[in-house]
């Protein structure tokens, strides 16, 4: 039997979305929600707004005051036995005279990684761990994926027509989604840690690659430019806004000054392109969670044929370009039906007059 | 302002309803509801469900019986004023002692064409039109365009990846879409006058074009083979089970005498090709009302080329074939975005695993 009550998942769920309220501001910690309730009277609750600043459980502790004796506490990830720029949570949950506990889940950060948990049973306080941990697993794949796997979710967004093409042969392709599609990516750029591109879009589009969510609060993501042979410094609206833009390029080139951009080498694969593992690694190195991939057909199959693409965001515009035109990825490789990639859809909805579809290998 | 209630709408809902039931079996015929009510008191109601069967009215009248007298009634589109297999439904109004008769729309059928409208109006009852005319509309989209523009209503079906590939290079297919998706197919060829498919498909494929729903009566639709050159008689199962099959092909042909299969003569164009505006004028003249297409990139192509692909029924599988395999559509001949062809999404569903997307130009 769950050790778990109705109001137990209630509350939780509830500290799950205070959790989600910092997903454009918290990274690269992870999104941490926290409720503390007598019964299913909520007396406190908090969320962990930016790195450096109160955990979710300092912010609830605050407004529950003395109303936390005695209370349950509800955090959505294992609450810190370290000091780190903020004292240990568990601590103040054991100050303030919570009696129990009930985590979503274990934070496998190192310096954490059940010791919150230990601390919190050392001073006799009841720990239940595990209500709804699918969706707090969800909350932070980003985090989770950094802290397990040592490199970022990457997700990739594609944009193409109803017969799978993005540009014309001649390369035109502007808009190919609508007004609402397009608005809609920058939701997903602001949750990102980074936002990668290649040279030869770089080249192409010109982009700035900024997030322009239409209101809200967020981190400027870090742009990241894969550019071996550094041959894009001329396209300057990567470097232009607030973020920071990152270059990537081959140990053989010397880095150049350059006013708001920062150069770091990569190994380059026999076939002369970037180790993709390699890059990632580095990025999650780097404290990113997550890396919102907006670049061309062959980029994104490399990484996808790397098995780095955790997820695709997929717009298809309901329009038919034509078998001339050129197709939203390149250089899979298939030639049989069994290698062909299956996905997993999984939401799928009209974004304006377009469809968005998120897929999972 | 409107001259109808909110109960008028209410029933005329009702009789759409009913209307559609007859979706698989009342074709040449248009759908057609009837209900028959006392304010909002229902006493009787129908629907036509076979060519050559009494008319909705008549269902809703047996029903009404002496109630009838005073009451409205609701049909879904004009009732006839002609004698055709049955008598004319205005008269059987007239008889019944109907004080009014609400209809979403006049019917165009020649024969009818106001006719009923006129008669029950010489006959003192009050007559409304056009209350929920564009559902009326759409129900019977392929009986309008029969009558109206001399050619059913053409739907497209295309299966194909997220990346607009139904085919690898080698032609292997099997299986792109899953269970449900082919299921569902099995429900629009139910509805369809004819399934059309072309001599490409019929020997790469060796379909059987029947419809297979799970359950329902449904009149088996015309199967249609566009074989200019009759290639493809040896690929015999397109004539099995009960469904006839018309060969279409080129007056230079003498037809040769086939069990299970008709044949009929259409005009080539210039590239040798068929007209296919002249192979829908032949489908409408034969009383085909929606055409439902599965054939390959090159016809389905030819047909969006030509403007008579009014509808695309899309399945897309969450899988990446690869820029390799074969593209959805063939020969659009799309040069430049403002070439490209534009179309609005009516539907958008997941079906099992697809995703099902529904458009119209």
């Amino acid at each position: 039997m769950s050790p778990f009550t109705a109001t137990d998942h209630l509350l939780m769920a509830r500290a799950l979305r205070l959790a989600e309220q910092a997903a454009w501001t918290t990274r690269p910690n992870p999104m941490v929600g926290c409720v503390i309730a007598h019964g299913d009277e909520v007396v406190g609750e908090g969320w962990h707004q930016r790195a450096g600043g109160p955990h979710a459980e300092v912010f609830a502790l605050r407004a529950a005051g003395e109303r936390a004796r005695g209370a349950t506490a509800y955090v959505t990830l294992e609450p810190c036995a370290h000091y780190g720029r903020t004292p240990p949570c568990a601590l103040a949950l054991i100050e303030a005279g919570v009696a129990r506990v009930v985590a979503a889940m274990g934070d496998p950060f190192p310096d954490v990684d059940g010791g919150g948990f230990a601390l919190l049973r050392q001073a006799g306080i009841e720990v239940a761990v595990g209500l709804m941990a699918d969706t707090a697993r969800a909350l932070n794949r980003g985090f989770l994926s950094r802290v397990e796997r040592g490199r970022p979710f990457v997700r990739v967004k594609l944009a193409g027509s109803l017969d799978g093409r993005t540009a014309m042969a001649n390369g035109e392709s502007k808009w190919i989604t609508g007004e609402a599609a397009r608005a809609d990516v920058q939701h997903w750029r602001a949750r990102a840690g980074a936002i990668l591109t290649g040279a030869a879009t770089v080249l192409a589009d010109d982009p700035q690659l900024t997030a322009r969510p239409e209101h809200g609060q967020f981190l400027p993501p870090l742009r990241v430019v894969l550019d071996a042979r550094l041959r894009t410094l001329e396209r300057a609206r990567v470097r232009e806004g607030d973020a920071p833009t990152l270059y990537l390029h081959d140990a053989a080139l010397a880095a150049p000054c350059l006013e708001g951009a920062e150069f770091a080498t990569a190994p380059l694969g026999e076939d002369g392109r970037f180790d993709l593992h390699a890059v990632m690694a580095l990025l999650g190195a780097r404290g990113i969670n997550e890396v919102h991939v907006e670049a061309g057909p062959t980029l994104c199959g490399a990484l996808l044929k790397a098995g780095l693409a955790d997820e695709l965001l997929l717009y298809i515009a309901p329009l038919l370009m034509g078998d001339g035109a050129r197709p939203l990825l390149a250089g899979l490789g298939i030639e049989h039906m069994a290698q062909a990639v299956p996905l997993e859809v999984v939401d799928a909805r009209r974004v304006g007059k377009d469809l968005r579809v998120l897929l999972r290998p």
